[in-house]
């Protein structure tokens, strides 16, 4: 059997926090005028920032956004709610303005870029939508791997790549978001390997799976994992098994980004899938990922806890698109502005308590 | 002894919510292109506030933000982690716009009151504060009732007459935040009463207090029920003897706003205890409520639970002035920018589930 490759470039080393302007930044929310500590998380958020960004003046005003869409092989064993045309249908209605993501980051004024990464109805050139096609999606997991040791490469470029694009001087945060009909059974799956648990705690209900959709999903994944555990020897290979195009993009994005400096917020289940195997090939990477909303989809809880993660806002959200981590950037604005604005106690005479 | 006066206003009927508005809005949630459900509680906003504000196009763009700031009698019993002088000097902080409160109205595009209902340190006019000084402080209501019947009267007025000048056609969310030292103890106090509570189990840090300063606090409000317990016959009588100017502004903002039909933010803990005694004067107004932050205040749950109230975020926050209702206000934003912009599975060509 031939040698897998190596992919050096993963092995590079991770970008270093500055601790001492993490420092710096905690003694001046001690000095603004409020109680000290009563502005919570948001107090957390903007020192983090401080040392992430490398500045007293921390800021996430120009956020970009990256949405990753490919098609899933698995999807034909019916694991999903959805037909598996809404791939290409929904990175049609992106390119045209209508998703959720689209209405987030117009709101936000934050850019957007869509990158179609493969699906199985093609689709013509669409102006709005970066072309990193790799085949007609992935392969069927259930009897083979995923993706070819090439595919899972070309993958992780794309999403090296695409963070690359996205880095600024101001080392402003990077959302990187999801579509693919079928991908909470490849999260899952892929959740499984590497953090050794059983799909019938894992395995959620997706876009809206009933009862007996769970159950058949949880079937699927378990004659996935009893082909793939005994022969994986690397969590890269655990990714190139069960993982996604979208998936194994939204990885290599977040280890690059580590490597660069660039905070990162991390979306839903699929995202956390992402950074929890981005963890296992890079360790440490998770320095530089802000945990953004707690998912509905019941696997998400045993990743975020792996992770050590406790994200910012709990909304009951499971759509994906990165539209948690959207929605959440407001809060890392206002940390930021609050850090930024406030009067010290000083400045506006203000008694401070003993 | 003299009848207390009834303030015949109070009693004026609640505006209705319109359900037949609120079914609209749920239909149309269902045909935007993402799972049914998917975007959680932003579709429970966007259709709450659909009702609320009697239109398919909710909106939460121009939110008016009023802080209504007084001084506590009690502070003298020193249940504070800062000095009084505390109270008159943020005034001057929130007119030079150095607060957090002033830092999130310009983040939001928001218009922000001041409203002076009075100090114990007086303090110049100043022109972005409005003077409706009842008094310098209220009285300590471990000896005496903290307000007299006028006062009570005028501060639910002021309340009013605040929210009546933010009323406008588009029936925007109003935000009503507090400033004054001591407010913790005189909302706990009330919140007691209300709930026929211990203080043991409602008594927080408050500003920061340490666990001495805990165990002060909670004598302090034990000895102040000791005294009103036995005399209060009304929920206006509890606000009398142991709320502050500040609350129960609030308390005749929100009871004002549920009459004229206005959808009310509720901030944490000061403002759920003046939310939780105009639901005891005005049963029905919390319809209006929409309550925006879990504080930190360990007393915030059981008044929470008494108003069947889940708030959207939990920050760790304790500052008041409003602060998490304006950190939450941008989630109302985000809610109805989905709601109104999001392209239908009909618009788009993307197929439903079955």
């Amino acid at each position: 059997m031939m040698q897998p490759p190596t992919f050096d470039w993963l092995k590079a080393p991770l970008a270093q926090l500055n601790a001492e302007m993490h420092r710096l930044a905690q003694q001046r929310q001690e000095q603004l005028t409020k109680p000290p500590g009563s502005l919570g998380r948001l107090e957390e958020i903007a020192t983090r920032l401080s040392a992430l960004q490398n500045t007293q003046r921390p800021s996430a005003d120009r956020a970009h956004i990256v949405i990753f869409a490919a098609d899933h092989g698995v999807a034909v064993e019916g694991v999903s709610a959805f037909p598996q045309s809404v791939t290409a249908e929904m990175i049609r209605n992106f390119a045209r303005g209508g998703g959720a993501i689209n209405v987030l980051a117009r709101t936000l004024g934050a850019s957007l870029e869509i990158i179609n990464l493969g699906t199985v109805h093609e689709i013509q050139a669409l102006e709005n939508v970066r072309d990193r096609r790799l085949g007609p999606g992935t392969a069927n997991f259930v009897h083979e791997p995923a993706m070819t040791w090439e595919q899972l490469g070309q993958a992780l470029t794309a999403g090296s790549e695409a963070i690359e694009c996205a880095q600024s001087a101001s080392r402003q945060p990077f959302i990187g978001g999801e579509m693919g009909i079928g991908n909470t059974t490849s999260a899952t799956a892929l959740a499984c390997l590497l953090l050794h648990e059983d799909p019938v705690l894992l395995t959620g209900r997706g876009t809206g799976l009933d009862a007996a959709g769970v159950m058949h999903k949880m079937a699927i994944i378990k004659r996935a994992l009893a082909l793939h555990r005994p022969q994986i020897n690397s969590p890269l290979d655990a990714l190139r098994r069960v993982g996604g195009f979208e998936i194994t993009a939204l990885t290599g994005a977040y280890i690059r980004g580590a490597q660069l400096g660039l905070p990162v917020l991390i979306d839903g289940f699929i995202s956390s899938a992402a950074a929890l195997a981005a963890e296992h090939i890079a360790p440490g990477c998770k320095e530089w990922f802000i945990f953004s909303h707690r998912s509905a989809e019941s696997g998400h809880a045993a990743i975020l806890k792996a992770l050590d993660a406790d994200p910012l806002i709990d909304l009951n959200m499971r759509l994906g698109e990165g539209s948690g981590a959207a929605v959440a950037l407001n809060l890392l604005r206002m940390a930021c502005a609050l850090h930024n604005e406030m009067a010290t106690f000083s400045e506006a005479h203000v008694s401070r308590n003993d």
